[in-house]
């Protein structure tokens, strides 16, 4: 086992930046060894100010220099299937940002490449299961304290989205959270998912339906929707209310400074997940680092990556039909059970 | 016009008794000057203690006793038609509670016995639209405070259901509400439903499926759906959370003292529709009577009741099919527009 | 006992208007009998769409009318204590708006009438007394369901002040409010006053010194204190936070609607006493009327209304020496025990 | 400037060990290089896992051991007053937990020496100066955004006291905060201290008188009360409320999951201080190595904490006197201006 985890930091666009200057300034036993991006001036901005970090345009260059002995891979999504099997190849642990990869048929691959490995070495970046209320929430599910779990209630709801954001990519890459969230609460599969489209607001770009509202159902029969809505202006809000035998738990809900002035009550919404998920992403990757160091995963496999990939191919087909699409799963490999 | 309401309260149960006490005590402008049950110790009991009030076990006597001038409905709902013919007929003003017959066609015949007589003699017991809450959320999607209303989404749980309450109650006698309520915000008629079961509470009696997650759509499209749950134990509550194009809006959050001992902070969640509902019992049936000294409706109307019995029907057969159902209306008569 | 209280409003101003449409619109067992008023114009206005009220300019007039059998003293106090002679004098029940007589000398005297005539007929206007909240933290208190109460912070907050407040009314007008509320919470007299002037606001007119922090003992050595804040903009607020021995209890929240909008969360602070109190107007009077017509008090008593203003003197000392001022009362009579 | 901070943890009692933990397992740039106290055992059980750690009873061995560059001084009070002035000698940042010493005199020979040195070599432990509702409270403070502030509020409750708690000791070692919160939020000196005693709970031990209810002014008059509430029993709350000229602000209101179960809704009380500040521990520890690294301080200064000093000394003989105490203080040395 080694003493502190040298990683390389694969893609240095926003987030890949992010936890660059994460793993720097508040990560304890790991450090940057290297950055890797396809853009030059992009990886020297990175590196700057980081001792000791080296650059590289190339993942093969970074792994093969003898200096790195972890990667965390923040590059686009239709990347990481190639990055992901020469980690593997290499045989070091990666976190992998969401999602593992753009689909079923290549997470499978991935999963079926790992577990040949016989080793879990891949940590999937659903970083929601490292904040505070997600984990209580799931413990007081798994412990019964009010009975069994029955409904989920999500709301998933952003100020607006980015240039370029599509229609399936609010499934793709807004719904994969909750699809997680929903299986990391009840530790079950999600078995089929619809979607209605209603009114649609005048603030959404062309081609987005916003919002849409998904229907979720878990292999217990546990009802879970989402009301997914990307351009909602007023800003950030990711919240679950869960319904149970004996009571009602809601997590999400706004917190900070109580002001009153000018005739209103209350305090500022959060503004985007930088600020609602923040302490969730260091704990995310203090986790993954000191389970690495010990030669285990700190957080969601694989298995979960592809799991939630399948999830979001029949909500895709749900949302362009209409109808109730069944989620197809492969049999779970033993080495994650 | 009368100077005051001279109420035969017909049905002396829980409901009426209430109305007795609350026109007795709190109603300004009306008196009780009947009250009707087939049971005569009930109507012994409901009068003692109301100087003037005289006991009827037949509504026929009450109406042609020259004593009375208006009527308060509150027997179950089976009898509603043939007695709100007679008061029809007798041309005066009634306040019936809801539902205001038990199916669509039976509810078609008073609405149209009421169009042929061509005055607003029926206000229906929705006495959620005299909530504080209720109309003020109303208000904001008229005013579009908050540009366009896209989604709703209801909460309707109760503690525990009375004995002999069936499947098909929950939407009869518990979405019922939920289908006025969703009329009333946004002003449209609803158009389909669709029921969800999923995993059952083991606290709710035989032969009832608790909780269901109703799915509603509006005649513009606003999504609707509903979580009726009526054996939740916890407490009772009826809560909406409305989505906007620029903003979101909850009602029937939690109030009153806020404690903090033993380890928890919070209060007590209200026990039931009496504390829940109370005040609008209040200001709705005075609004009634102050209406009707004026020859007018003050609240939902003949039309109102028919529309949400069409609705219900449609709820139980999607509750027993899980298809997306249809709503069935006939046109509106002028005397409605 | 009369079947009806027939009510002369005494005093037609902002206050005496509103009670006057309360008993006539949404008070069960009164009717405005009589409205009396020095200005003949007001009078008109007051009694204008209330059938069968009569105006007077002269309490005698209305009293020797033979039409009344209550009064409502809705005046400026220092009319108060000549009115309440006449009104013992004809020996029929009276609300008194807050408050009793302007200064504790004058309303020994009223003290020492009543207690001559040996029936309590006077009910003074605290009507937080009727709040829901407030009497829920009495009664909390009173069954030592949290232990002793030991601390009690108010906070007593106003948008602004009409025109001539002055620096002695912030006691007299405001924290006499918070003297009854602490003497009906704790049961008990209150022993001393002592006024603290810090930073003052640059909201307040000429010779308002506003916040002040008054600090208050009971007789049992519970510690109060008031934040009297009446220039403070933002809204109104009325609050207490109690600490008991097993916890802390807080009133006077705010509730309504949650609304999510531009970055904020939260709601609309109440506007005014009209909005936080008017259900306790409400319940007030209605209280009143019912105990009126069996011949006893609904409220607070002449007593609660001399003590409070031997507080209020107290207070003004204290606010101009800045010292701790010992609260002198007189015994009290049989009575009021 | 070093590299990394090779830190000696002075004190291996329970605040020690918790930042010997804290060091190792979650800060980035420090290291635990020594740690030290007068009992062996208990060194051998703090290092034990800290690989590289070694452990001394002695400061001045490891001082002079060549493998340390900062103090973490986590001593009792009463032995911070000899190890600051060898810290100083040997001219290394520390982080000394408050208080800085246990009373004014001596805390000023910190000062002097300090002073003399001409480098702020010393920080004291009010960690709550980084926490974020803290942070933004004083921040809307300095920026106005509210207008001038004129009053706060604090409540400062504890579950229960340890053993050997004295009555003086809920000053100088719970009410010390709040005065340097107090100094923190205004950026201004306290000028005087009261204290008001009035019920005392049942579950205070022998001695203690609880709660308090302490009065301050400060230079340009705000005036501030804490209520002291040691043996509060429902749990713990560190809370202000501030009143400005445009508005109110709260901060330490209860957060986490909303439960809603048996008739409550709520959820958990804060059990301690280490749940309510963890993350504010973290926050300073982190600054102050990020700080030191560049040879700067990274929170409050030696000055803060002699002025603390000062205040208590003044709320002590408050407490026992139940006069208003001014505060004394030497003239502040260029160094911390």
């Amino acid at each position: 086992m080694p003493d502190i985890l040298r990683v390389a930091v694969v893609g240095a666009g926003r987030m890949g930046a992010d936890h660059i200057q994460r793993i720097h300034h508040r990560i304890s036993g790991a450090e940057v060894a290297a950055v890797v991006d396809i853009d030059l001036d992009r990886v020297n901005a990175a590196i700057d100010g980081i001792p000791g970090a080296k650059g590289y345009t190339d993942l093969d260059a970074a792994l093969s220099s003898g200096e790195v002995n972890a990667v965390l891979l923040a590059t686009p999504g239709f990347l990481h299937h190639d990055a992901l099997l020469k980690v593997l190849e290499a045989d070091i642990p990666v976190l992998c940002e969401k999602p593992l990869t753009p689909d079923a048929a290549s997470s499978w691959e991935i999963v079926e490449a790992e577990a040949k490995l016989g080793r879990k070495r891949i940590q999937v970046g659903f970083m929601r299961r490292f904040d505070a209320e997600y984990q209580q929430l799931r413990q007081l599910i798994e412990n019964q304290g009010l009975g069994e779990l029955l409904v989920l209630h999500h709301q998933h709801r952003n100020p607006s989205t980015p240039e370029g954001f599509t229609n399936q990519m609010l499934i793709n890459d807004s719904v994969v959270h909750e699809f997680d969230a929903i299986r990391y609460f009840t530790g079950e599969e999600i078995t089929s998912v619809q979607v209605r489209l209603g009114k649609a607001t005048r603030n959404a770009p062309n081609g987005q339906h916003d919002p849409q509202h998904v229907l979720i159902e878990t292999s217990s029969g546990v009802l879970a929707d989402v009301e997914i809505y990307v351009n909602a202006k007023f800003g950030y809000e990711v919240a679950t209310q869960a319904s149970f035998e004996d009571g009602i738990v809601s997590i999400g809900n706004d917190a900070g400074p109580y002001v009153r002035t000018a005739g209103q009550w209350g305090g500022k919404v959060t503004p985007g997940f930088e600020e609602r998920f923040g302490a969730a992403y260091d704990t995310e990757i203090q986790s993954w680092v000191d389970a690495a160091l010990r030669g285990e995963l700190g957080g969601p496999s694989a298995w979960d990556g592809y799991a939630t990939a399948a999830c979001c191919e029949a909500g895709v087909e749900a949302q362009r039909t209409g109808a109730k699409v069944d989620v197809q799963l492969n049999s779970k490999p033993d080495l994650y059970s």
